[in-house]
């Protein structure tokens, strides 16, 4: 048997506890091409809570009364696969359990980096993966960018800020709290807007008296039109996110959404999974930026399974600074 | 003396006739480098609302009290300019007056193209190279594509109709009016759906059961939403006008957006003024376009000078088919 946590019903809004079920679960027989695994760490992530809604996406939904999946790194305790044996570490996507059965087609050995497995569902994961990508292809930041990034406390945005310096940019981060701003400051970010404090357009707007030609979007909504109004001409945005929308039904309205057009902005919206076959230049520039320091990773841990459904809630209240994991 | 109009005060909202004035100009001494033309036709676009208000843009704003500008042609009648003499025919930007004295920089004599001179205000001026450029560069619209474009039967959305056609695209129109809609069906759009019958959410949904490719964007608000609703994967937008929004102050909001990322839209803004050193380009494919039938010019004509103004108000109560011209 393994316990793990069911969509119970739909949420509207913000999940509860109500909308879920941690339960004991009967694990298939290990069947050809398949490995079983034992997780060590869970990932928890924002664009979950829209898998939730029953919408056609790039992902399926979630079912009700089935387990919920996620990112997750463990070690293989039986194998019926070929390349994989008992004792090696995996990321997959069987995650929001302590065992599970999966394809091993969809499981990645974890390269030898010489980091800690953890990292693979964070800087060496799908997390930095979308920050480099993002930064580099959909927005084509440049040395000597003024980048702005929203959520820059987050797992993702405390990628990109770290991602942008090594690269030389000057870098806006703009995060909710003293504590977390100082983080982000920390990083390495040239100027931080505390959108707690304010508008985040008057905050952006003084972070950034010439202007913005990046924008790493984590946020939408009020975040977005901020960057609309600053934007400098051919400003370059990459829409990875849109936290402010997930669990709110009003439509985000922009009151600069035409300065698309005066200052001719690129959106571009896109998705780490299309980036998998390029996974080897992330790796070659992010592996010697760990080890020598460049970008630090920084988790928020929670430990203990029965605590997943806390992690993951948690995200929707800036509970996390980088990365939130749960270790099992 | 010349007859002009002039801007009396900024327009709240929608224009009004108040804000205008119609009067006698003194016109100055042509200076070296200057020539003095008469126009015989102007040009009223909705991008000069935008010029109407006493915000930064990509062209400065109109003054209060001075004459307004626009697109005309005309004949030269008195030439200090090299290269340039009485009896041209050129194009300029002194409009919204009969007499002009222009420095010849900003004066194109018109090319050979066998055209009448109108066109050059039209298929083959800034709004036929809008079309062309916005479709074929800032959307990379390609043949076997499926293309939107809103505000089809207007200047630049019925020529863009037509050169999506012109290069083996699918075009679905959207126009205000049955009228409307069956000029743009005689453009050869495929489909068209007229957003005064419902919603043009529901109207493009049918009208797109594939989804779209491109999206050539005139209006923002409800059809850029829309748009968002139905875009496939790699869906590429232009992003052209939003003349839902010139005279409206309320923010236009969007329940689609988060789109953006799923489908991996790419949205452009553009100004076509950045294609100038391209024109060549685009003669050489609109001329024989335009010679050979392949795209037809139409125009609303308005005739007298005095009558500019109603033109321009038109614009925003759909009163022109194709592209909207004064006669002088």
């Amino acid at each position: 048997m393994a316990r793990a946590w069911h969509l119970k019903s739909r949420p509207q809004g913000m999940p509860t506890p109500e909308n879920f079920e941690f339960k004991e679960v009967a694990l298939p027989p290990v069947g050809d091409g398949q490995i079983r695994v034992r997780n060590s760490w869970l990932s928890v992530d924002p664009y979950m809570r829209g898998r939730m809604n029953d919408v056609k996406s790039y992902v399926p939904p979630f079912q009700i009364g089935a387990p919920l999946e996620g990112g997750a790194v463990g070690e293989v305790l039986e194998s019926k696969a070929e390349g994989f044996a008992p004792g090696d570490l995996v990321q997959h996507m069987g995650g929001w359990r302590d065992e599970a059965v999966v394809d091993a087609r969809t499981a990645n050995k974890l390269p030898n980096l010489g980091a800690p497995p953890e990292q693979f569902l964070g800087m060496l994961g799908v997390t930095g993966a979308t920050a480099y990508f993002g930064l580099l292809d959909a927005a084509s930041a440049k040395e000597g960018d003024i980048v702005f990034v929203s959520a820059a406390a987050g797992a993702v945005g405390s990628a990109v800020v770290q991602i942008a310096k090594a690269k030389g940019m000057t870098v806006i981060g703009s995060a909710g709290g003293a504590g977390k701003c100082d983080f982000v400051r920390s990083l390495g970010a040239d100027r931080v807007v505390d959108y707690r404090e304010g508008s985040i357009l008057k905050g952006l707007a003084a972070a950034a008296p010439d202007g913005i030609d990046v924008y790493f979007d984590n946020v939408g909504a009020d975040h977005l039109d901020a960057a609309f109004a600053v934007a400098r001409n051919n400003a370059r945005f990459a829409i990875c996110g849109m936290i402010a929308n997930y669990n709110d039904a009003t439509p985000a309205s922009f009151r600069f959404i035409a300065r698309i057009i005066a200052a001719r902005i690129r959106l571009k919206g896109f998705l780490v999974f299309d980036y998998m076959p390029r996974f080897g230049e992330f790796y070659a520039e992010m592996g010697p930026w760990l080890a020598n320091g460049t970008v630090k990773s920084r988790e928020t841990v929670v430990d203990g399974l029965d605590n997943t459904l806390d992690a993951f809630l948690g995200l929707f209240s800036g509970a996390n600074t980088g990365k939130m994991l749960v270790r099992l």
